[in-house]
């Protein structure tokens, strides 16, 4: 079909993306805004201000998920876009913050050009998906998914010694609630993102299609030997849990080179038990972070590193352990979606750019109900999770072209 | 010289090295008794109590050492024995506890079974070595060498925040003293300590001499990346700070395994930069500790050791620094009381062994001023710097006779 002439206004985007980063700001352009904090709050109020102003009936539901509404003519599933509201400490102004407002502009942009869909519209901001205050994330899109077992909000205990259940009750939220949350009259959840990567800005390209999420799982692998004198104790006599680990990063590493894009591995943490200068190590703990979009192939590099610690652990004498402490299955996008989302590309002008996603996000937890498709836009120089990541006003304008272009296609037609 | 008999009584060193163990009692075989904290002023008090029992007159020196002085019939140089008072946290009975206390043992023996010697004996029991309370370490021998700067002590900031100086105010010693404490009347010192390493263990013998304090230096390296998402980052994009750290620790272990014993090289600290499961470090800063007690070859290591930081770091494009925070050139016993020494076990029945040090010793410091020798004890496992440590009465029995034998040999004749 066609497209209509939709005007995004690059003004609006660029005044509530400065005025958002002001609640949780970090210093510069950093912001730090965790799901249930007073900042949080006040950002949630910020929007819901916003929304009155646009006339979209806005809500907070069980979880703190905030949703703004744009009632279609006829009854029947909707179709929702949004983000995540809460950041990293400390993260930028972008991370799911663009794709929440995104999905705001688009919204309230085809309310004013275009008046009342045929069907119904949602805005979703979720509660909470960095994993910066509680571990695990996607606690907001679990909650409209009904994938929040009983009693977790009172097991989850956050980085600051409260549990989710005490960190919602101060915000005026009943955790016995929760699953009124649920949702299951949601057709199609598409969400706007940076793409926290450097592919699009390496092929000159401002947006892209995902269509698919990458698998992704974490390893928490404890290797143990025996802590000895770093100066009285042979080479040949000792247990050296530091040498194994490093074999294992080093082993991985090139395996997964080797296999090229879009394989990746990463060993981002590190705990090293005493962690003493002149001590041989006891104990390192570290976490292996595996992912790639074929799940195939995505076995084959999760079995790579239950061989590889093996291997370096007996080669050193050390007991070793590892548990699964993420997993997620590649998650592919709607090919229909896709197909929508790609055809509204090269209507608007834009080379149509299919992608994987590496990162995790709210629509991998959305998709085991409703179909699904991202669009990503392009990161300055792939950086994200840190205050100096950008997207600039021009690619965000006309990510947002893309997106209510498909919400006008599946919506008012 | 033919030896004399001299009785070294086991049950006195098993029942004083308990007693000194509740200084500080740091859960079962535990002691955390770091200098200038109020167990340790109690662990020194108690050994003046016994000073005084055996006859012995005993003095605090301004920076804390305790000395015990059997007054010899003739003037001129003594020869000193001891070992130093504190602990790690936690550390066991016997590291610098045994040599300070095997000190005493052996020279109330000989008071009691030969009475004044002709040349002074001193027994010293050093008041900091561990570098468990303050950075650094080797205070109090330093102070007896004379190789404390001025303001140091008010420089020196403990790991409780307190400096060097408010810690000795707090038991009564003056820093503007310290001075006083310098020693240029010490003609030998000989040092009993546990091995800290398997060596005589594995070789099935009770003691060793040593005839060199092997080199040791501390990188601390600094690797510079850039932090990224660990998904949506290519690998072939990335300037991975763990990685080019793990190539250092494979590539300096591969090559000092090549060399054999006594080379050893060891990475036991490591902090990653911001280390987190999902993000491609930003930076890792982490210690290699390098030994050998030959100067050539431990120069060889260091020099490969600036060589390896430099390319694994070139080879992933990375930013490196390294700074030297301790350096200690190899430092040889004097080798008439090595043979002394020797001479003393075979004629005591005990296998002649000789054997280098791996760890730093009190006997380093005070090798810059007098001739010096060290007496090693087997060690249990080789295990040292935890509570596990532990050497048999046996062991410390015929530690004690050697050196009570070496003490006649040289002072009473």
């Amino acid at each position: 079909m066609p497209i209509v002439p939709i005007e995004i206004d690059a003004g609006l985007i660029a005044r509530l993306l400065e005025e958002m980063s002001q609640h949780g700001s970090d210093g510069g352009t950093g912001v730090s805004r965790v799901a249930y904090s007073p900042e949080w709050s006040d950002a949630i109020s910020t929007y819901r201000g916003w929304c009155e102003t646009a006339g979209l009936e806005s809500r907070l539901d069980a979880a703190g998920n905030v949703w703004a509404r744009l009632e279609g003519t006829r009854t029947g599933p909707c179709v929702v876009t949004g983000s995540h509201t809460d950041t990293q400490v400390p993260g930028g102004r972008y991370d799911g913050t663009l794709g929440w407002l995104a999905g705001f502009v688009a919204v309230a942009a085809l309310k004013e050009q275009f008046g009342a869909p045929i069907r119904s519209i949602e805005v979703v901001g979720f509660c909470e998906e960095e994993g910066s205050r509680f571990p695990g994330n996607f606690w907001g899109s679990r909650a409209i998914t009904g994938a929040i077992r009983a009693g977790e909000a009172d097991r989850i205990v956050g980085w600051d010694g409260m549990t989710v259940a005490q960190a919602m009750r101060h915000v005026d939220l009943d955790p016995s609630l929760l699953p009124s949350a649920e949702r299951s009259d949601i057709d199609r959840f598409v969400e706007l993102h940076i793409e926290q990567g450097p592919v699009l800005e390496s092929e000159g390209l401002a947006i892209g299609i995902v269509d698919v999420i990458t698998g992704m799982r974490h390893y928490l692998v404890t290797l143990q030997g025996t802590a000895n004198h770093a100066g009285a104790f042979p080479m040949d006599l000792r247990r050296d849990p530091v040498v194994a680990m490093a074999d294992v990063v080093q082993q991985l590493t090139t395996h997964v080179e080797s296999l090229g894009r879009p394989a990746v591995t990463t060993i981002g943490r590190i705990e090293v038990t005493p962690n003493g200068g002149a001590i041989v190590a006891d104990r390192v703990e570290f976490v292996i972070d595996v992912r790639h979009p074929e799940p195939s192939v995505f076995e084959g590099l999760c079995a790579n590193v239950e061989e590889t610690v093996q291997r370096c652990a007996g080669t050193r004498g050390l007991e070793y352990e590892w548990s699964v402490i993420a997993d997620h299955e590649p998650t592919p996008s709607d090919p229909g979606m896709v197909a929508d989302l790609l055809e509204t590309m090269e209507q608007l002008g834009l080379p149509p750019r299919v992608m994987h996603s590496g990162a995790g996000h709210d629509a991998m937890q959305m998709a085991q109900r409703s179909n699904m498709a991202m669009i990503f836009v392009r990161s300055k120089d792939g950086r994200s999770h840190t205050p100096v990541e950008f997207s600039n006003t021009e690619d965000i304008v006309r990510g947002i072209e893309v997106l209510a272009q498909y919400l006008y296609r599946v919506c008012y037609d």
